[in-house]
């Protein structure tokens, strides 16, 4: 990048920095899980390869993120647009953090485009790299714009198919699964990734602040629809009700507000519900699973994965 | 797009009215000239495939670069944040503004993963895209952070790999032309490129404000490094330099400063230079057309847009 000068690089070297800076690597272990669900041979090589290209294209999506929930950490460090701020000014520092993300888009296709796969192969993978890459997008958009109660569509889009579905996906096409086989993975890859999410609020809402990296209550200030928020306004009446109102959305709420209103969320049966709902989803999945034409292997690492995704403990 | 909702959907709409407004179709236009320099035969429908993904590209760096440089008005209309702010706020039509962007390059994305071409094409191809993309990002990178004077490396990125090679090179490769065609092709494309970019300059200083479709001086006050602005800062001393300083970057310069200071930037010789500038290039191009390894028809094509794309008048 040194050739397109000092000052324009740095933003490259932002998005780079938080690549590398860690993360759970849960996208590039999928793909190779993917992989080893079918039998075809293919070169491990191929594996890392995409499995790099799949965590670019998510640190790119990081970057857009952060900058639109204003989230100024990350991976235990400030996040791309905080570090550009600092070098270049608050205008010219949240431009060049959202060129730093389509600076990373451009090189996961491009490293993409030049996987050394027959057509047969090379274009399903690919479309289905960009069809991770739109419903990344569609979720973030719901997530931003949606005033519908229906959040587990939104989930769908921005966990299940982007997170869970699109990774295993790009491996086992490699390892040549058909349509049909790829069908039947959604099926399981669909009702974990919505679980996955549901556990996530519910660790962002009761877990310890230890354990999310984030203030206690977060989600609540910033006023973010989750299954377990939406469902608590849903049922909660009269003064539970109020208790929640006057924290959803509003960033002055004090701790004290924040610790009613989640005692309120759970107290009117919200965060029951939602468990009760990643048991469903989960045992869904795991039907599907057995069922699911992949080899004893693969089958057996999907469902350790599967769990360690849903029943993280908080 | 009706499955993500009515709300989320508004950004992708903002996106889709953007890219239906019009616009010159330039580079959707040399996709096609680039194919008619090479004799290999192909199916005019994927010309017409790469054209729309090209333009959709082109369209997702509109909406990042409108809502960059706080343009509100685009090819006779509001801009997409400009459009997504009315509906949704500001901070979150904002967000919906760069979503859109980011909706349109996963799309262009998908469409051009799924041309049916054999791999000794497709990965060329694809890999032209994406150059285009990662170009365009470097180039808007050194627009905004860059404090380096090499204002022609800039315009190389941003508006002669990105706007007229990589658009030729799609059309080439797709009609059977080797590296080495290529190579011959960016010879011609590069210094087009450029000088397309000093004569944008130029109308946009010079020309009248119904042709530039901008408020009169209005590089001028953002404070863009054009090449006739930097060349004018390096040659003016004393109170001409004192003049166009006034101006530079200062949003509440008046519309008699700025007259003063397009003056002085005329009389100083930065106009002339740029405009020796021009036809240098142009010079250089045309000798490199007539030795490059195309059609009668494409050379005759390729000439023709060289001079239309910098001889436009002001």
């Amino acid at each position: 990048m040194e050739y397109i000068g000092p000052q324009a690089a740095s933003a490259c070297e932002a998005l780079s920095d938080l690549c590398l800076r860690g993360g759970k690597r849960l996208r590039a272990a999928l793909v190779s899980t993917g992989a080893l669900c079918f039998r075809k041979p293919y070169d491990d090589k191929l594996l890392i390869d995409i499995g790099a290209a799949v965590e670019l294209l998510h640190t790119y999506f990081l970057v857009h993120d952060d900058w639109m929930d204003g989230d100024l950490v990350r991976r235990g460090g400030p996040s791309a647009h905080a570090v550009l701020r600092r070098s270049h000014g608050q205008a010219s520092g949240d431009a060049a953090a959202i060129l730093a993300g389509d600076w990373g888009s451009a090189v996961a296709n491009a490293w993409m485009a030049q996987l050394p796969l027959p057509p047969r192969t090379l274009t399903p993978v690919l479309t289905a790299f960009s069809r991770m890459q739109r419903d990344a997008v569609a979720g973030q958009l719901r997530d931003i714009l949606a005033k519908d109660n229906d959040i587990e569509l939104t989930y769908q889009l921005k966990t299940a198919s982007y997170t869970v579905e699109g990774p295993i996906n790009l491996g086992a096409i490699v390892a040549g699964a058909t349509i049909n086989d790829l069908r039947q993975i959604r099926r399981f890859a669909i009702p974990v990734g919505i679980a996955f999410q549901l556990r996530d609020d519910l660790i962002g809402l009761f877990g310890s602040t230890t354990t999310t990296g984030k203030p206690f209550g977060s989600d609540l200030r910033a006023g973010k629809r989750t299954a377990v928020a939406v469902c608590a306004l849903e049922r909660a009446r009269g003064s539970n009700r109020r208790i929640i109102a006057e924290t959803f959305g509003n960033p002055r709420a004090s701790n004290r507000q924040l610790k009613e209103a989640v005692h309120v969320i759970e107290s009117v049966g919200a965060k029951s519900l939602v468990e009760q709902r990643i048991v469903e989803l989960l045992e869904l999945a795991e039907r599907q699973l057995r069922v699911a034409p992949v080899s004893a292997a693969g089958r057996k690492l999907l469902a350790s994965a599967a769990s360690a995704l849903v029943l993280r403990s908080m």
